[in-house]
């Protein structure tokens, strides 16, 4: 019954059931897998991407997650499944099922790195208008059992693509995985991108 | 051309089309009307409902606004086109039009009474299951130009209803006004799950 590491990598994606893991079980987590295989760097200065950092296990037949923000709380990292590209998640390293089990300081930096990422990914992608969704329950449509938040980049589309695009956010209809070609330099313009903000926001508040 | 008070309120439903305020207008928009209409108050001890923080225009013909939350950075209060009891919409007191728009300190504040609220509006309402969303620029469904979270409670639903909660939660499909007779004890409800949510925050800091 024990998920091997690559199909519990698999149930990243929040359109498919979730399978073999508890609830509360953070030992088959895919998002706890992610978090203790990555360790954090300075987003400020973000390392290249052959770094251990970014790269643990060179040559391992594991899916590449493509990690783009990797703090003591927080980690964030492309969607294997995305609505669009630069579709990014966004959760605390630590095992919290919904938004209420993170902690107070945890919650904080979410909401910090919530704006960042949305301007990195906003500026890689070139796509002015995105979405922040996090679900919360089996009623809300949340799969992977560790509380993440989506910021996903809408492009303009005619009507009955952006019902579609709507449904799809929500567990439904088709979703492509992600092309590994194009994920990493795409991790590594988020990456830049969210060096660049941090600079910003140290700037503003050297001038206060 | 200038809307009055009452139809510029109206532009908080999310379900409907915006007009006449330009996306960058402070002036005619609904939540900075809000914002300033409600003056702060420490939401660890929140004022009765009859107090001028919460009823300032008693016997105005003007829209109720039931304020949930109103701290010196943030306001929250109950969507008037509610998709579930409970819905409630968290922003920044300052008019910002998107995510990125918010100072750095705004977005902490707003990670950490997302956390706060939604612990808030489970107790209140009882459902445990709640979605967060947040939609920057018209392709992404924003239609009050002043950036705001939703918290919406998710009540079990079989699969046709759940399809038809998503695709209202983005501005299609048929909402309801918000009933004033339940939203008051509800909006006290929630400003006292709040204060001891607070509460057990800063127990937890004692400890430290």
């Amino acid at each position: 019954m024990a998920p091997t590491t690559t199909t519990t990598l698999n149930a990243f994606d929040p359109g498919q059931p979730t399978h073999a893991h508890s609830d509360d079980d953070s030992s088959s987590c895919p998002f706890c897998h992610i978090a203790t295989t990555y360790s954090p760097y300075d987003p400020a200065d973000p390392p290249v991407a052959s770094s251990p950092h970014l790269d643990p296990d060179a040559g391992s037949p594991e899916p590449t997650t493509f990690v783009v923000l990797s703090t003591p709380l927080l980690i964030a990292f492309l969607d294997i499944m995305p609505l669009s590209p630069g579709h990014v998640l966004l959760c605390p390293r630590s095992h919290r099922r919904k938004l209420t089990d993170a902690t107070p300081a945890e919650a904080r930096e979410l909401g910090r790195y919530l704006r960042v990422l949305s301007a990195a990914v906003g500026a890689a992608t070139g796509v002015p208008d995105w979405n922040v969704v996090q679900n919360n329950g089996a009623a809300a449509a949340q799969v992977v059992p560790h509380m993440h938040f989506h910021i996903i980049p809408r492009p303009e589309l005619r009507s009955r693509g952006a019902e579609r695009f709507t449904s799809t956010m929500f567990g439904r209809g088709q979703r492509e995985e992600l092309d590994e070609d194009e994920a990493a330099p795409l991790a590594e313009s988020i990456r830049q991108a969210i060096a660049e903000v941090i600079g910003v926001e140290e700037a503003g508040k050297a001038k206060l």
